[in-house]
């Protein structure tokens, strides 16, 4: 069994990830650590979280106590900027680490000073961190320490596009992204704005036209393409509490038919990428509560535009799920192993 | 007080319609007519509606018999295709019609008969009806017998786009459009589809790269521009009752203070579009179950495109409010009036 | 035109009120006061009101300033022992004062304390203020001063229950009533709690058995009984933002038939109580949005009990609809004036 | 591994089912039968199921053939008198029946006929099934060939109850049941009624005072009682797709740390039922998606009632979930196994 620490875990995606850990038949809890809650018990801090079995109490998030605690990995569910440094000492230890912050996304530390507001906690520790979302990284990263995880719409983008733009069937000029995302993608927090009367019945654009996501969005879609790739991206609210919805519309350069070829065999024998047939359109009812992400394609002949279309849980493929298939393979372990 | 009739009152439009009618200071049901519930009182096939006033039962959806039932003005609430078949014996009686259908609001028959998949019912008639934006259209139409009522994602569409384009602020080209509506859009319809169970937390795009409304926004766009304009419209449903919002990527043909400034310019005064401030988006929870629309416009640098944002009530602005503001300025009564 | 001030307009209910008073045809705004926004427009501090015409912004607080402000009617929409405070000084200026508090709720002092925590603040003004739901207040109050605006699960209840009382056909002995509220039953707040991601697919019993607003419904409910009267309430959170509906249990003291005569009586001509047939049940969405209450009963030969259900919206009949109702009547305008 | 046959599995209860078996470490499907849906793959009758590996197809529902289909265990996700006559011939066939109808679950044939409207289809298979609510059914149903799964209402009614009134905590006179249940707890349908813009933000009654889940519950809590019990059961729908949540009030005939001690006792050490402390109310939120029944119990004072909450996920502890419990323990699995 490997042992598996969580640190951070009172947001909704460290409470995702310690739910997949306790129920993952290959892998248990070390610790649960929390800034604001060491000392009580989970079950009472977290109420959704007060089936799990024994008596699980969060631990102080002391970094270098932590890096000593035995765990065989440790996923980092904090705020940009804390991760890092817990990263290091965790790293340091031998411990491998998944972090689901944004501190370890981008290779170029002053795109994230551009977008972050600060230079980089740590750029030697950047260097040694692959960014791996499963389907699409290159082999290799499974022998990595330290492994940064996507964010939750630069996922939903990237799944339907990067294969297409390696191929060459998408022009990267022009790019234009829209995606919708349930309330629980802005964390659990005490704020008026996202109280139930302020979401229900509400669709609101936020963000534009510089999320910070943006930048991991283009870095990763620039590296698909083999150049700089600039895109439009606005994200939006809607009312439900989980789900994300990407549209992205994008000049074809090559055929609908190929297009879709190169889509499924990009997640032939993929357990959680699934390529729609054209026309038919993916539904985040199908994937919350998933690791799952469907997608699909269709081209419009008067505009020349292919219309790609993704839907993903934001909590499981877009963090915590994600998160738990990257230390499956990071141990060997399959893939899907506590994701079903 | 004006006496205006209402035909195809059982769906959701013509239920805001019925509402707006029977609350109208300056206006009365003259009467409430169904091609599926004639005879049955208005409240029990409506609970909806079982306040009302009175005892009002649907009467029977018969053409002739409407036309001279002595309305001032009659609402069509009807499927396209069914509409103009009421409106020819309404208009040829002298009674004034507001069409809430597509059957007029192409300019083109042809155009009608690629996105309806039939030849118009009446071109005769469809060149006698003015298509009216109330804030947009131009002056003169209130002396005609029979006007066509804009749908509701393409008013959420030319309010925020057609001053831009009039005044050169916009390419006409490339213009890519996302819109979400609340599942009223889709009518009243018993569907497994559209349960209750099957729409929470589903967001699903539908209809592209052709859906109907797309003629209509591109005949509009067109003649804003003083030339052809081809989009790209992808509309989805996402899980709310009512409302619209819609996000639109064009580029900028000029500077963002120019654009507001056109913007402001063009609804000063006008009491039912209201333009935010650059930065702040606009929210369908501020407008449902109003006759406004929130619009926005930001620019961004590093793309030179303009993101402009707008949300409605579909059922109101997008249906039934605009009709009944229709009928105000038809009737020389104040534009706001029955509609705060 | 009315003269109306609104103190403590940042809440839900207070919002309500703004825009029914801004929207009424024989009243008008004389301030709209908060104790936390003086200074900030109206429109900036709440979106939702970002409409309404002129330049609205928020007064101060001051309770000597607001009572020399030269409104004929104040509204006030405060916390519990805030509200007093402010009545005080507008009463001794001669101004009307239509509270929405639970500060002139009770007649007994006692009970304040037992339930609020805190000695009543003006005992003196709480004997010279009526308590009235108008359907079934006494005759005479629309002479007062001071007005208690019944609470919003009160409400719910009394209007169903207190003609049968009155009458003698329930027994009011073990009389149980469980109701369920939308989230805005619980204010705006900043409050984890009460977001969106908490509340989504979420019912939750709270304040059993001894919600502050037992006392209010005890209290009524002896009065129309002529005998103390002791009730189980239990209270609800339902995933909605706007709505109560209540379900009561009560033995039957006389026939169906009977029982449906006294209601039918008790509410006709009346504008905003409709009695659904036995056998039909009242549903929170034909009724949000508007000041009315739909109930129904039915009877079980079983078990010998009435089962009462009636449901409003709770910022409507259960706060600002029903303050303005008690203003209408109390400057002698119609009952539904700026309310249909 | 258990080989699992599912027929009816294109309702919400079938297709939680299909999706439990399918992720279940000691159990597969040996069939997926539909009787509208024969001959089409699963996932595209049902896109939710999309993702499950293989290729699953419907077969049809016919009753001999699916008896000799080879499956250890079929489950009957069918309508009331519809299961009855596919239980025989598997029976017959020596295969093991777990059934989700309502076709077992009376004991008596003519309660059956009182509250279902026709004669029982087998009365002589019906003594022969046991009724198995895991946590309360005495011990030695394992060995039966026929059980019967509760319904939905009775499970969430029981839990809380059943101990009580076995230990005579309760008085069995009087109790009043309130019920709120998500849409899906009436079946997918094709039903304006049941569509999403009828359902939102809607709270209705229904099925009051005799809905048929009360012959269950009564039959249930008279046997733990050891006399007749009559309860007044009131059902209401609210807008969440899944959750039911039961308030009860019931006489109490013992302490309060009595009662608590007994609910302890009676599920310490079983997996699925969490007893809250006193003063903490269940909440839908925390287990729908899960097998779960979470509940708890105040005491009033004033009144001298209990007051017990409870909440389960009408398609998992109050259907398919049910199903597999009882499905582990028929076959000496872990009770947990494919639940957590």
């Amino acid at each position: 069994m490997i042992k598996a620490g969580i640190i951070g875990a009172t947001g909704y995606s460290g409470e995702a990830l310690v739910r997949l850990i306790a129920r993952h038949p290959e892998a248990g809890l070390a610790f649960v650590a929390s800034r604001s809650e060491a000392g009580r018990p989970v079950g009472e801090a977290m109420p959704g979280l007060g089936d799990l079995p024994g008596d699980l109490v969060f631990c102080a998030a002391d970094p270098q106590a932590l890096a000593e605690a035995g765990a065989d990995v440790v996923f980092l569910a904090l705020p940009h900027g804390v991760a890092a440094g817990f990263a290091r000492p965790l790293y340091d230890a031998g411990v491998r680490v998944i972090d689901l912050s944004a501190d370890f996304r981008l290779g170029d530390p002053d795109v994230y000073a551009a977008y972050y507001g600060a230079d980089h906690p740590d750029p030697e520790l950047l260097a040694a961190a692959p960014y791996v979302l499963p389907e699409l990284a290159a082999p290799g990263w499974e022998s990595s320490r330290l492994i940064a995880c996507p964010g939750c719409y630069p996922t939903s983008v990237q799944l339907p596009l990067v294969p297409l733009l390696r191929a060459g069937l998408v022009e990267p000029e022009g790019i234009v992204i829209n995606s919708v995302s349930g309330v629980s993608g802005a964390g659990r927090k005490a704020n008026a704005f996202f109280s139930y009367c302020e979401r229900d019945n509400s669709v609101v654009a936020y963000g534009a036209p510089r999320h910070r996501h943006l930048s991991e969005i283009e870095e990763q879609l620039g590296a698909a393409a083999g150049r700089e790739v600039v895109v439009q991206f606005t994200p939006h609210l809607v009312p439900m509490a989980r789900g994300i919805a990407t549209t992205i519309v994008a000049r074809a350069a090559g055929s609908l038919a190929a297009a879709e070829e190169v889509l499924r065999a990009a997640y032939a024998g993929t357990p959680f990428v699934r390529v729609l047939p054209s026309g038919t359109f993916p539904d985040t009812r199908n994937v919350v509560h998933t690791n799952r992400c469907d997608l699909s394609i269709v081209h419009d002949a008067r505009t020349g535009a292919f219309i790609l279309t993704s839907v993903i849980d934001n909590l499981l493929k877009g963090a915590g799920g994600q998160a738990v298939q990257i230390c499956n393979r990071l141990f060997g372990l399959p893939e899907t192993s506590g994701l079903l």
